[in-house]
């Protein structure tokens, strides 16, 4: 059970069978920092190139193809004061026909939205561009925005996309406290973590939450044997699993499915039971709508379920 | 301001120009029954065929198309105690490889899962089948399965779907307490009502709710010249826009597009703050991902919007 | 067998149960004209509000729900020498970002692209507006743009989009010559047809074709008790299903079903043998995208299919 | 202009930019051989791990991120007489409700469908299993189902899917004769090629063609400075362009904007010009609604279009 203290050197934006940074044990937690969307650090300086570039891979020891990865998110800190925003609404969440009527606007300053975030306050608030929403507080919700294990096959996957192995899914519930399980595709699994939000809408329709550098504390454990399809999780309320995919339509599917399997493999339903009872209290939530893969979320109330048989 | 008691005699499963029931005026409130999904009433008899049939339609003194009909669900109370639902998940809600590991069961009695509402307790409790849940009992959340009003170009639209005036939008975010908003398309508005369900999961993903027979009681509303594009909607919480359509993403798009309309019509905004503000706000609802169009909801909390201005 | 003569005095835009305009018996053809999309007449007068107007409904007696009606597309030939198109790609058919691209131009005259249409050369040359195509010559292809028949549960389906029942399908495999089966789901069938088109590319991606007025003979006959699930065809090369929906991949699966369906019940393979065949045969066409329900068509070549049982 | 006689000695299930096994210049002809999508030889021996093992990567010499690489098809034909297909449609490609009854039949002796493939004769004959087809015999088509070039961002892409850099598209249309153009993003544009298949129905809706090992040959031009969106192709009748993304109208959209944009480069087309000629001429061939990425394919016939500018 050690405590690492890890400072990255250079990041990926790609997920793959890179070369690990640190190697770990089961149980063993990692505190380290990432940095924001455009590879601006704790400074708000430009350290690596933009698109979401990862901290890691982390190499967890015993981790093989066939196993789950277990992540508790202990600890995500906006790790600055600087947050940017996107300013217009993605072209593909608005009517094809709608499109021209989005605020392109060439003659107004480039750049994005400055946000003000306070960690102590728990707020981030607009300070440009000026509008007609006057000065605009929002309380906080970091959370990680791309995150996931190396993929089968030598796949190297961009940090843009999501897909089995997590990535960038964009999905405003992946807060602090939560664990998340992840199917493990190579040795080591290869854990990578990076594009932190201080807080996102639903969907990341603008195409960003409010990107900021972030102070992570992540704790691993390992399921060996124990195979899944898709990134699961889990917080006080709820149990839960994500379809990344296009359309929306087949991420619910890849989620209903693998919630589906969930409930008979280890909380002792039938098929009967589990279908009855998810048809009446299933929650859905749009993780984002932007990437180039979408992410729907398939939660489960915990104070329905049976106890866990495993 | 009348008060209507009104008893329907005839049910129509296609949402249209028909001959209207009752005619009343913006102020007057109906006070009515609905069947079930299947056509049983209050009685659990079968007194009309089945596939959602609708009470009215009422015609709204007034109401011509470019107009808006504003709908006060104020009282929905399921009127018996037997409820039933659907057993199996949809076979579109699941992967297509996973299909056949459906519980289709053909060895199984046929027939519903049967429930016990008990509008004092609020809860519904399932009586059978017979599943590894053991005895379930859930609190109920009565919600409208399907209401709306006749569309335009003299079209009679199923009740098995759903489009800009409405229709079977099985979102159980349409209860008690919510106001909704319709685009009129035809003299008259010629508002229907329909297939209560006495609580309902996300997405309705085996089919249905807990179908059961309603009382209702709404009070309607005219806003003249009002032009909307999609049923809108309002609770203490959130306002919200409906998208009727296939696939989700394109039940997005007309949302998002609804609700940036919306935001710059009557709450003050430019289009650059309302995107800035959508982007970090915004929740999605998943309606239904059963019905030939799916329904998605785009929500906007009220605490972070300016206050209306119409 | 009887030949009429019918002058349409009226149009509907949309697919219902309307009063039959004429009464006609299993055998008899039918002569007779469409207004073109706009329901501008053979003089290119409008004569009736735009919006694909229909000729009919056609009674077919003895027909009712559960026969399939058929239609031989006898003949299709343009009425006029004036016909039109859109100018610009539809904004669903483009990437989302590229819509801003498109030539909206506000400054240019508004109005259609026109066209001769010569029916003796058998050509369509472009008129107006000048563009860097300079004379542009293409040889016709008249096609059915919209027809079908009444659906199910007394609906009443607008002409602009397409369903089980046919309706809006621009497809442009509709030409002279053609044979058509359509579900029957209301007694007498009630055809309608219009929406005439001088030719148009595969998706009709500017949301027209060459848009024009038609003379059209077409003769019925009727299959007591043969029950299909969507629009089938057939020409000298092909036999082909149709599928409506959104999006195109709904559209397959309904048109592959409704084959791999077709093949077993009338061409005595077994379900291996017509999927194998299938696999390595098959040919897909794009009817539209850009109807509220697009249209895809599955084709089998007759050559390599055994000969037909029924 | 050199010959370049290349053996494999192994084989990538991912398109990236691995260790090149040949430099070439622009010019250059290969003549080469590829397994089978399962890695199995000239002889049917399996020599490498499955799914869709590539041939390659070539380094074109002087190919940089931002030119164009060009593939001429030179030779494709089958090595081996024996060649097998799946013998069940695709889940995804059927109705939802129909896949049970898809043949699974877990009695029958697994195994793929098995082929004679004689390329003197030009015929595919079907060996097993037996089926109410008896003996089908089939012309063959010999088709490229794979090939690409390194994607950006130091990604390596399952050759199970496709996106810009080319991948499993499953077109019917990449045959002998054809020129292929795809985007360069790696130095070098490494191309990999195998997966072919002796013949190929629309779609690959059994998730295979009549898959065999070829002899290929193929030679190399590069466009310096030529930048384009998504793999391009040329024969003697059409240029096309490939959209490969997920639903299909996606691929449709990228497809069709990278063809608008085709015309206006290169056409000597304006906008208005390109899209009234677009509209009333292309035609659409559907690649593969089978793998994680399916493929539209837009073609212009060649006869409608101005003669290149470039």
């Amino acid at each position: 059970m050690t405590t690492h203290h890890f400072e990255p050197t250079h990041y990926f934006t790609a997920i793959g069978s890179h070369e690990p940074v640190l190697r770990i044990a089961p149980g063993d937690t990692v505190i380290t920092t990432t940095v924001d969307a455009r590879g601006q650090d704790v400074n708000s300086q430009a350290i690596t190139p933009p698109g979401n570039p990862m901290t890691g891979p982390f190499y967890v020891e015993g981790a093989e193809p066939g196993d789950t990865l277990v992540v508790h998110l202990d600890k995500l800190t906006p790790s600055r004061t600087y947050g940017w925003t996107a300013k217009m609404l993605a072209p593909n969440v608005v009517d094809p026909e709608y499109v021209p009527q989005l605020p392109w606007h060439p003659e107004e300053p480039r750049g994005p939205a400055k946000w003000h975030v306070d960690a102590e306050a728990w707020t981030a608030t607009l300070l440009e561009p000026e509008t007609k929403l006057g000065k605009l507080t929002l309380p906080l919700n970091p959370m990680v925005g791309c995150f996931g294990v190396a993929p089968d096959k030598g796949q190297a996957i961009s940090t843009a996309t999501s897909a089995e192995h997590g990535g960038n899914m964009d999905y405003n519930g992946f807060v602090q406290g939560v664990t998340v399980y992840f199917p493990v595709f190579a040795p080591g699994a290869l854990f990578h973590i990076g594009d932190g939000h201080a807080r996102q809408g639903d969907g990341e329709i603008v195409g960003t939450g409010i990107e900021i550098s972030f102070d992570v504390q992540f704790t691993v454990e390992l399921r060996k044997g124990k195979r899944i399809g898709w990134p699961r999780g889990e917080n006080e309320e709820y149990i839960f699993t994500c379809g990344n995919a296009r359309p929306l339509d087949q991420c619910v599917q890849h989620a209903t499915t693998e919630m589906s399997k969930w409930l008979q493999e280890e909380y002792g339903l039938d098929a009967r039971g589990a279908h009855i009872l998810m048809g009446q209290t299933v929650k859905y939530d749009l993780g984002n709508i932007f990437d180039p893969a979408f992410t729907m979320v398939c939660k489960m109330p915990k104070n329905v379920l049976p106890s866990p048989t495993v």
